[in-house]
């Protein structure tokens, strides 16, 4: 059985991760497996444990870190969301694709433990761009906009940890290059020489 | 100018790489300049000085050997063949792409030189195959062919020094990958770096 690829889609806050990675989803000819979380806080009415998210309660979220099941996480608002490793690894090992969508901060971790994914970083066309985007939500003050498109330069610069770099300009056309990068990245030797060798060795028999 | 990236297409003796290379340059949208070879054997009727060879005398390539002006070279049947560096760095310096189709030895030769390229492995789809095409060639003896399917194995060995695998069994399946390939490497981090970098700090300046 051949192993899946690992793919991990992440980039600066406000680029665009989850609308990509939504129109990934829609795309007929995707097939792989979406990284479920896990989490400390409640689930919400419609939430189905397994698919939105894994709840689990504080306790065994922290027994998870501490046997190193997790491979990333972070706490937000009182609670725990992380990255389940059997999940992955099951998943991979089925010979399925899986695909991660998560911070910079959070991909840097899953790297450390995973190094053999395909690490993609989500772009904005340039930083003017990103900041009439947080402007034109209208969500947040100036302030904090330039706060975010700080955040944003420095966060680039983590890029050069990244495989490839997808400019989010059109989401169709991130989706289209985020495609091509996944069947690519089945051709890279590092994941097909085992299969090579053993091909050799088969016939060294004969 | 955004530098081009340098395509090396390589594989084992027989598996078709000059036949993946023709097709390849019959694409309409591909656009990327072949790199030449230096010679120091005499042209042969219709064949044009800086189009289907450099032609140069042996005292010129060995000068050229001196002043590490070849990426690679070998000799054969008495006159030298290889590539000569000067050209491929002033068309990927101009942007524009270069395709080098060479040996095993020779592209492992180039990379010690151009680590930066997209270095990719034409493969059989099996030994057993190899054997059969080279068979129905009906130009060699099963001695010579048992000896070429033996350097065919021991040089799939070496495909760990390349980036990719395409599997040659059909040339327009094999051209398509290739395409891709080329596309993605566009967006691989080590290329596109810089120009972020510049753009934070032009932003930074504002």
């Amino acid at each position: 059985m051949k192993r899946g690829v690992l793919i991990v889609l992440s980039g600066p806050s406000g680029v665009g991760k989850g609308t990509v990675r939504k129109a990934l989803f829609e795309e007929p000819d995707i097939d792989f497996q979406y990284s479920i979380s896990m989490t400390t806080r409640q689930p919400r009415t419609g939430e189905v444990d397994g698919e939105d998210y894994f709840f689990v309660t504080r306790e065994q979220f922290e027994d998870a870190i501490k046997h190193n099941e997790v491979l990333e996480y972070a706490q937000y608002v009182g609670n725990y969301y992380g990255t389940p490793k059997a999940y992955i690894e099951k998943t991979l090992a089925a010979g399925k694709d899986v695909l991660l969508e998560i911070d910079v901060q959070g991909a840097l971790q899953v790297k450390e433990k995973m190094p053999e994914g395909a690490y993609i970083f989500l772009t904005p066309p340039n930083l003017r761009s990103l900041k009439t985007r947080l402007i034109g939500r209208g969500t947040e003050n100036l302030d904090v906009i330039n706060r975010r498109v700080q955040t944003a330069a420095s966060e680039i610069r983590m890029m050069k940890n990244y495989d490839y770099a997808v400019v989010n300009d059109e989401v169709a056309a991130a989706v289209d290059r985020i495609k091509d990068i996944i069947k690519i990245e089945r051709l890279r030797v590092e994941r097909v020489l085992p299969e090579y060798i053993s091909m050799i060795e088969e016939f060294e028999k004969l």
